[in-house]
């Protein structure tokens, strides 16, 4: 497995591909590997002949400086990991290498990007879409795969590849879960035990809903009375949001669900009485009426 | 000579060329082709194995309905003069392939597109800045040539490209005058006939500049009465801005000039007694002191 950290080393190696006839898809990661990576790089090798990750911590999309400071960075950890997945490149660069001195340039997604998570982290999704837009020139990719947990993320950067013309597909993979249900998240690292218990809260709280939509449930207010309802079971879940809103456009969905919708929710697993870290958790479902 | 008008079609020729390892050079214009874009498509060939040249009239980097209503389109005689001139594929695609339905998607360099024509055309060069990422996107090519007259455009899009690990080489071009010393423009074919000899004060303007520098000014304050003293003669000349910048960060010059620096002019010409349209122009000179 080769690890790259400079662009212009990367672009001959893709240039190299290209021109033998072989298909890359790229996983692009902030690294602090999990299963949930390691199904995305699964199911780049079925559809490529070269699987290469990345793994780059972008500062511009935290809107926390302590939450980027608090990220995991375990890069042996991650490597090793790699290795062992058959990943066949590791692009590791150095913040210069992205952020050249004097980088002046964004690239944004306006409508897509301002619900959900774009509410609640200003400049969040201008800094998904600006640094996936540079780590597509650095490893031109015929593919590039991303987990559903970020359904936002999936959205906005498969709009920003139709829109710039990019000549990539965007593919997402499903939600990998632990076995009481928590989507992996490389947040999860920083839940203490007791804020990991509770943090099955999101996935009973999509339960809830899909189980009231299964039961012929149609009215979204009280769809989202539930949601709240079971989110309040956990003292230490404090809720950013719970929305319904349309898969395509996020647009915000009717009173009357009819179509699929999506059910997304964000949660900040607030530190216990004897301290630990705030932690923000993500999660959603598409739920199907009839 | 080829004509294309869709994305995927380009996409596919320029697989075709890199495969080939041939280099291709592209010169993005708006169309009303004139010698100072015939100069470019000549600085392309001898830097390149093929030319292509696009012709796209873009809507997002008008900041006026009404200019963009009476920008020049003359697309036979566009095709005729690249035929002439040995273009080997112009793309010219309709609206919809570089602005799919539901485009949400911005390209935005920051700093050194806030002053100069930045400050007197809001947006404007978001514009330009997101229709070449997808032009570059589009043709790939090695090579993308710009013409210095517009010399503010060229220093943005050489930070995208940078900022955005773009693999193509950002080429300037020398501004090509008339025999008087305007600087060629597709926007001159609007100039009514007074306005057209009014419209030398603009290099009259920079000649002036010049001369002073030469004879052992350094005053940024004196130089720039000079210039508006200049511009003063004609009367239907509205100077919009006439600025000293450095000619790298457009960061403002020093009150005393001493390194190479930018006189950026902007001119509006105005309609006559008679009628006739407003048109803006631009030019600039690099002053280099002793």
């Amino acid at each position: 497995m080769e690890v790259i950290r400079g662009v212009r080393v990367l672009q001959a190696r893709a240039d190299a591909e290209r021109a033998a006839g072989r298909r890359v898809a790229l996983v692009p990661t902030m690294g602090a590997l999990h299963a949930g990576h390691l199904s995305l790089v699964e199911l780049a090798r079925q559809r490529a002949d070269r699987v290469w990750l990345s793994i780059f911590v972008n500062p511009a999309q935290f809107d926390d400086p302590l939450d980027l400071a608090r990220y995991p960075r375990v890069m042996d950890d991650d490597l090793e990991a790699c290795r062992k997945a058959g990943v066949d490149l590791v692009f590791a660069p150095p913040a210069q290498e992205m952020y050249p001195e004097g980088a002046d340039t964004c690239v944004e997604v306006t409508a897509l990007a301002a619900p959900l998570c774009g509410g609640s982290r200003p400049g969040h999704f201008r800094g998904v879409t600006t640094v996936v837009a540079k780590l597509l020139s650095a490893a031109r990719p015929q593919l590039a795969v991303f987990g559903e947990k970020d359904f936002q993320q999936l959205a906005v950067i498969r709009r920003m590849a139709r829109d710039l013309l990019l000549d990539v597909e965007i593919l997402g993979a499903p939600i990998v879960r632990e076995p009481d249900g928590l989507a992996l998240s490389s947040r999860n690292r920083n839940l203490d035990p007791e804020a990991r218990k509770q943090a099955r809260v999101l996935v009973a709280a999509l339960d809830a809903a899909e189980a009231l939509v299964a039961a012929g449930e149609r009215d979204s207010g009280r769809l989202l009375a539930r949601v709240r309802e079971e989110i309040g079971q956990a003292p230490r879940a404090l809720l950013d949001y719970a929305e319904l809103r349309d898969p395509e456009d996020l647009g915000e969905a009717p009173a009357r669900l009819q179509a699929p919708t999506l059910l997304a929710l964000a949660v900040h697993m607030e530190p216990g009485p004897d301290g630990g870290e705030r932690v923000r958790l993500i999660d959603n479902r598409v739920l199907r009426p009839g």
